[in-house]
């Protein structure tokens, strides 16, 4: 029996609330060894008063060593398992820049701008072109008209866009076009099933199409394609766990990780404050709450520690206003770690606490990744962190007699 | 490859003898944040020094968050993965009344009293009659006579009576027939497939008898049948440990699921008193005792703290009678924590000692929730529990060489 099958046969509902902060890449590390990480340096008396009365943890993303991009980081703290349900390189490329995905019809894939030169690639990422001309190439490939389907092209960032191709019958089974490498030409690409053939026969005509419009405008003169993807077939947080969920992000991916397994997404506005208001004005519509901040994670992958403790210290600051509210069970969490000592998303597990009248007292009166570890929550897999967050709101039955 | 097949792989025999005594919802809440369990309430010195010599940890039952039932409580501690060994509601109503089950011809089923005015339910458990009601009324019902099968009716408690059907080739996919609402008509009993079929030809035929024998007996004057169960399939602990195994417990549920594994079960007594005597007595006859504890679970669903305490202080004064038989391994766990704060069965993890020559010191010296998370086992899922009791016990070989 996998974890869902069993929440299927336990889950009953009530009235409780159950509040999900996400701090995106919380853990951290000290910068020299014996130091402090970025939250145990930061001042976060709201924090550490949930932790004393709480219950503490780490939470293992995916598994020991294993780093998590944001799709699979906030799957597992969703309840889904990382391993078991993938996202497509292509629509967390789409949904990171907020593109609407029609489930039913569209694949989306990931596509760079490359450099040719008699028809082989000299640069695989077009000298990394500046985002502006990143835009204006796009523009151009709008022209491409394909007979029978749609080709929406958006901009992401420097060498890279995304396609997505919208029609009846289109498979994602299709190879990247992207040879990993210089010298040769771009590959063909070749379906595994019939409704990939049809994608692969649409991509090929549209990579040839965007050589014909960008012919003159070297170093951006080609287009390889990657990461051919459908929209993943996932049950939804009120299928799976009978919780009628919103989302309070204020950046698209999350928003769209959200709407992949069926959270209703609120305006959040575009700061902590904003979010928190929204929160309070929805307290009476949902079962669960997902709120999203971003900054953790950003002021790491940027490597200031000093900041990133600012931000982990504006994000204490909100808590009270969330307390207020009296959630059931209140989460503080990460879906990674992104210690500003290594500027990147790492492998880390991420210091977690539990706020509930039946948690168990643990010890824990701080809350860093050196307290947690002496938590009640030990290390756990994130995947489980939905069926804990279920006990405490008292929404499960007994397995078995 | 499974935990079963690695077992078969590695076990060896030799005459160590194992103790695991389960001292039921042995975990506990304190009353208020930062206060003590009643396992940190009680004065344990006696198992105070087992943990002190040797190794504590929490066991987690099932999964994190997810609260037991006996039935998969004590199959995990037995090392049966209790996700994938169920036992039917109707098998585990027949062992906790101690029905003898013919593990090859019975069918178990619950079966509630309901009231019946012109055939449709008014009340789904009959206004709750008293047990000698329930007495009275399943006395009438031993009157149902169905050609080729027998039926045994037994009384529970209030509206609840279980029934075995035991005859030749009955199949137990059969749909209950309560509809778990009033105001419309029993369900009427559909087999999945051709034994089933037969199965719910008799039920239909028994129910039908029973609703003209109580048709004067108003509250009382129908019946709904629940949890068709033929007895699980599972290796014994001889076949799958290779240990001689008995158990000493004093109530019918936890005797019945011992022997669902094979074990002996042994003239218990009714005291804890009587039950180390047996355990003395027995000493030289088997490899692995079971001996199991009630009142530490009474006491908690009663949601009375001090009594929980007070039975957990009688359990602590008869461990040297225990240990003065020099087990090889002696555990101390429960099946499942059992809060008075919530009066009911918990998810939270279970404080565990295991006493051992090969114990490796961890540093706890008292026996309780706080102190066992900094025990030596970690958190673990009961169903390794097994594992390690074997390891200790030199029982098994070495993996790969």
């Amino acid at each position: 029996m996998n974890i869902h099958e069993l929440v299927a046969e336990l889950r009953e509902n009530n009235d409780s609330k159950i509040v999900l902060v996400v701090a995106d890449g919380l853990g951290g590390l000290p910068l020299e060894a014996g130091g402090k990480t970025e939250l145990e340096t930061a001042r976060t008396p709201h924090l550490d008063t949930c932790a004393r009365d709480g219950v503490c943890g780490l939470s293992l993303p995916v598994l020991p060593g294993i780093t998590p991009g944001s799709g699979p980081g906030h799957l597992a703290l969703f309840g889904y398992d990382p391993l078991e349900h993938k996202i497509g390189r292509g629509i967390l490329e789409a949904l990171g820049i907020g593109f609407q995905i029609d489930p039913k019809k569209d694949v989306a894939v990931r596509g760079n701008f490359v450099t040719l030169e008699n028809g082989l690639i000299k640069d695989r990422r077009a000298g990394r072109p500046t985002t502006d001309r990143c835009k204006a190439m796009v523009a151009k490939m709008r022209q491409v008209k394909i007979p029978g389907v749609e080709a929406f092209v958006e901009p992401v960032k420097e060498h890279r866009f995304v396609v997505v191709f919208r029609g009846e019958g289109l498979g994602d089974k299709v190879n990247d076009t992207d040879p990993q490498t210089t010298g040769v030409p771009p590959l063909v690409a070749e379906g595994g099933d019939e409704p990939s053939r049809k994608t692969a026969r649409i991509a090929n005509e549209f990579v040839a199409q965007v050589g014909k419009i960008l012919k003159d405008d070297a170093p951006t003169n080609g287009a390889t394609l990657r990461g051919f993807a459908r929209y993943p077939k996932i049950g939804t947080m009120q299928e799976v766990y009978g919780l009628k969920a919103a989302a309070i992000a204020v950046y698209p991916m999350y928003r769209g990780l959200a709407k992949l397994v069926g959270m209703d997404i609120l305006d959040a506005g575009d700061t902590l404050q904003t979010q928190v208001a929204r929160l309070q004005e929805a307290w009476g519509r949902y079962d669960f709450f997902f709120l999203h901040y971003k900054y953790t994670d950003s002021t790491g992958e940027d490597g200031t520690f000093g900041k990133k403790v600012e931000m982990i210290e504006k994000l204490d600051a909100a808590i009270p206003a969330m307390l207020s509210l009296k959630p059931d069970v209140f989460i503080v969490t990460g879906d990674h770690s992104t210690p500003s000592k290594l500027k990147s998303h790492s492998w880390h597990p991420v210091p977690t606490l539990l706020k509930a009248d039946t948690a168990r007292t643990d010890g824990v009166t701080e809350f860093g990744e050196s307290s947690c570890l002496r938590g009640g929550l030990g290390q756990f897999e994130a995947k489980y962190l939905m069926l804990l967050a279920m006990a405490h709101a008292k929404r499960f039955g007994k397995y078995g007699a």
